[in-house]
C-alpha cells in the first residue's frame, strides 16, 4: 500500500474549516492524512465581526472552538502560527513547532488590513478585524464614554468616532454603532450631541459596486441616526488626534476605525508567490500558478471576474465555494482524475445596518429594512448549518424572526 | 403668620436623602419649605461602589433618580453644584444657578479621596469613588485585558492591578476584582498567571480597627485568589508606570486604584469652617460649633469616639443615624423645643470580600462566610427599606439567599 498524502490546511477561516468539513466527506481516513495549521484553536466568522466590535453581540457568539465542529478523529489540528511555506521542500515552517511536511497544500491563511501607505493606521487606529482586535475596539469605545464626565475639562472629540472606509466593514460596523451610541449615551450619561460620527471614504461612493438605489437608502438611513459621510475624501495620515485630510482638514477624533479594506496574508509573498497586495491570481482549479500541490483560496486568492474585468471582492461566500471545489479537486489529485473548474456563484449580497436594517441583492432583488435583515440573518445561519449541521445553528445563530 | 423657614439640604448622599427623607414625615408642608441640592439628579449608594467598580454589579443598581425616591411634592430638588456656604448672608453660592437662602442649612456633602501628600494620586490613578469614577475603573480594566492580545510585544505589567489602600473599600474592591479576574481571563483569552494584584498598605495592619482574626481570614482567604499584600509599606508616588515605594522599590502596574481613605468636602475650608482634613468637629446636637443655624452630618463631620479618644470612621450607617437626628432638631428649632444629642450606635460592620464571602461583626458575634455575606445584603437592603420602603428594596436589593 502506498503512503497516504498529507494533505496540510493552513488557516481555520470560512476557506479552511469548510475544505477540512468537506475533505472529510470526500475522504476516508485511510486515503489521507488531512492537518489544518492555525494561530488560535478557535474559528471566528469574519463577517459578524462588525457586531462585537460595537458591543452589539457579545464576542464568544462569533466564535467556536475548532474541536468542537471538526471531527478531530478525521483532522489533525496543529495550533501554530504560519511562519513560511518552503515550496521547494514542501515544508511549512511553523513559529513554535518547526516545519512540516506537506503532499498537497491549501493555503487558506485569510487578509491583514490594508494601509494604502497612510502613515499613522498601526500606531493610532484600530485595524484588526480579529476576535482579539474588535474586543479592543468595543473595550475602547466603552471607555471613552466613561471617562468623559470624569474630566475637568472633557474633550469632546474624545467622544468622535471616525470610520476610515465605506466598504461592507465600514458601512455594517457604523451601523451597529450608531445603533448602540442612544444606549452608550444613557448608560453613562452623556448628551446624544456630544457624539459624532464620520466615515471618511477616498472612492467617490460609498459600498462601490453595490446597487446606487440601495446605497442612497443605507447612507440616508445611517445620516438620520447622526452619522456624517465624507465621500472622495481620502486619508493623508492618523495621528494620535484624530485624522488629517488630504484637503489639509483635520478631524480630532478619539477613536479611529480602519476598515479600507484587506490585502493578503503577508506569508503569500514572504513565500515567494507572485501576488498582487498579497493575492495569487490562481488557476481555474484553485492551484497557484506552477504549482501542482498548492491551492489558494479565501482572501490569499485573485479571480477575476471577467464580466466586468475586475477581481471579485474578496467574500466568506467565495472562499466557502472555493473551498467545496478544493476538496473535490484533492479527493481528484488522490486519484488521479480530472480537476474542477471554479465559477464563482454570487447568490446575493447583503449589508446589515444595525438594529433590524439591512440592503440587499437577492438575485435579481433588492431588499431593504426587514426583508434584507430577515435575508442576511439566513446567510450567517446558512453558513453555520453548513459547517456544523443544525446543532451549530442552535448553538451560535441568530433568530431572524 | 409668620414665614415658613427655609431648610437646605446640601448634598444627596445617605446623610441628605435620610435627612429629606425624615423631614418629610417630622414636618408639615406648612412648616417648612425643604430644598435639597445636588450635583446630579440621582443618589447613589456609596457603599456598594466596589461592586461596579469591579464590574460584578450593574452600575444601574447602585443608583436610583432622586424624584423616583423622595416626595418631591414635599421637597424642591436643586440641581447643581455647592461653591460655598456664605455664612454671614445666609446664603448658598451654587455654579449654576447663583445663590439661595437658608434659614437652617444641613451639609451632607460627602467625601473627597485623601492623598495623604503623595504626588501623581490624581494624574495616575483611579481615585473617584462616584458612578461616574466606578464606570471609568471598570471600563479600563476590561481595557487591559481586551489589548494584551493584541500587542507585539505584551508588557506583562498592564495586568497588574494595584490597589493603594487596605481599608473598607480597597479591601472590599480587591474582594470583587479578584472574583472577577478568572472570568475576564476566560473572557479574554488571558492566561491566568499573567494577571497580579496587589493590596499596599502603609499602615501596619489591613482594615485597621477590625477584629484581627477576621482580618487574617479575609486576607487569608483573598491571598489563596492570588492577591499579594503589602502591609506597613508607604507609598511615595505614583506614576504613569505605577507605584514606587518609600523603600524606592517599583512596581510597575497598568492600573492603579486609590483607596486610602477620604477628607471632608472642600466646600467645608472655603467656607471657613475650621475643619480637620475637611471635617468640622461638630457639637453633640450636630450643629457646627458657633453656628446655631448649620447641621454638619455625614463625611464632613467630625464625632470623637471617647472610649478609644479617635474619630468614628465617616460610615453610612453614622450618616444615616445622623440624618435622624437632624431631622428632630430641625423640628425643635421650628418649634422652639429643646435639641438632641446624637450618640453613634455601632450595630455592626461587615466588609464583603467578593463572591459570596465577606467578614463582619454584629454586636459581639463574628461573622465569616456565607453568614457574614448574609448580614452584609441585609444591611444593603434595610437602608434601601428605610430610603424608600419595600418597594424599593425590590427594585434595587440584593438577594442575600
Amino acid at each position: 500500500m502506498a503512503r497516504k498524502p498529507n494533505i496540510v490546511i493552513l488557516g481555520a477561516g470560512y476557506a479552511g474549516m469548510i475544505t477540512a468539513t468537506r475533505l472529510n466527506k470526500e475522504l476516508d481516513a485511510n486515503e489521507a492524512n488531512v492537518t489544518l495549521v492555525n494561530k488560535h484553536d478557535y474559528h471566528y466568522q469574519t463577517t459578524w465581526l462588525h457586531e462585537p466590535a460595537a458591543g452589539t453581540l457579545h464576542p464568544e457568539k462569533t466564535r467556536m472552538k475548532i474541536s468542537d465542529v471538526l471531527n478531530m478523529s478525521k483532522v489533525n489540528f496543529v495550533q501554530d502560527e504560519v511562519v513560511e511555506v518552503k515550496r521547494e521542500e514542501k515544508k511549512v515552517a511553523l513559529k513554535g513547532k518547526g516545519d512540516i511536511d506537506y503532499d498537497y497544500l491549501v493555503i487558506g491563511l485569510g487578509a491583514v488590513p490594508e494601509t494604502f501607505g497612510v502613515p499613522g493606521v498601526f500606531e493610532h487606529a484600530f485595524s484588526k478585524w480579529t476576535v482579539d482586535g474588535v474586543r479592543q475596539i468595543k473595550d475602547h469605545i466603552e471607555y471613552q464614554f466613561a471617562k468623559y464626565n470624569n474630566e475637568e475639562e472633557p474633550d469632546d472629540s474624545s467622544l468622535t468616532f471616525i470610520v476610515a472606509g465605506a466598504g461592507f466593514t465600514g458601512i455594517e460596523f457604523i451601523g451597529e454603532l450608531s445603533e448602540r451610541v442612544p444606549e452608550l449615551c444613557q448608560e453613562y450619561d452623556i448628551p446624544r450631541n456630544k457624539v459624532k460620527m464620520y466615515v471618511i471614504e477616498a472612492a467617490p461612493t460609498a459600498l462601490p459596486g453595490f446597487d446606487p438605489e440601495l446605497v442612497e437608502y443605507g447612507m440616508n438611513l445611517l445620516e438620520n441616526r447622526g452619522v456624517e459621510f465624507k465621500i472622495n475624501t481620502p486619508i493623508s495620515e492618523v495621528t494620535s488626534e484624530g485624522v488629517v485630510l488630504k484637503s489639509g482638514e483635520e478631524i480630532k477624533a478619539g477613536t479611529v476605525v480602519w476598515a479600507t479594506g484587506v490585502r493578503g496574508n503577508p506569508v503569500i509573498e514572504k513565500s515567494g508567490f507572485e501576488a498582487m497586495r498579497g493575492r495569487v491570481k490562481v488557476e481555474k482549479d484553485l492551484r497557484a500558478p506552477e504549482h501542482d500541490d498548492v491551492f489558494i483560496i479565501g482572501d490569499c486568492a485573485l479571480i477575476i471576474n471577467e464580466e466586468i474585468n475586475r477581481p471579485y471582492p474578496p467574500t466568506a461566500q467565495i472562499a466557502m465555494q472555493q473551498a467545496a471545489v478544493v476538496a473535490k479537486n484533492l479527493k481528484a489529485l488522490i486519484k488521479d482524475d480530472a480537476l474542477h473548474e471554479f465559477t464563482p456563484e454570487i447568490k446575493g449580497t447583503v449589508a446589515s445596518l444595525g438594529g433590524k436594517e439591512a440592503i440587499g441583492v437577492v438575485g435579481n432583488k433588492k431588499l431593504y429594512g426587514n426583508s434584507a435583515n430577515f435575508m442576511k440573518k439566513m446567510i450567517d445561519n446558512r453558513y453555520l448549518f453548513l459547517l456544523g449541521g443544525p446543532a451549530l445553528v442552535l448553538k451560535k445563530g441568530k433568530n431572524p424572526f
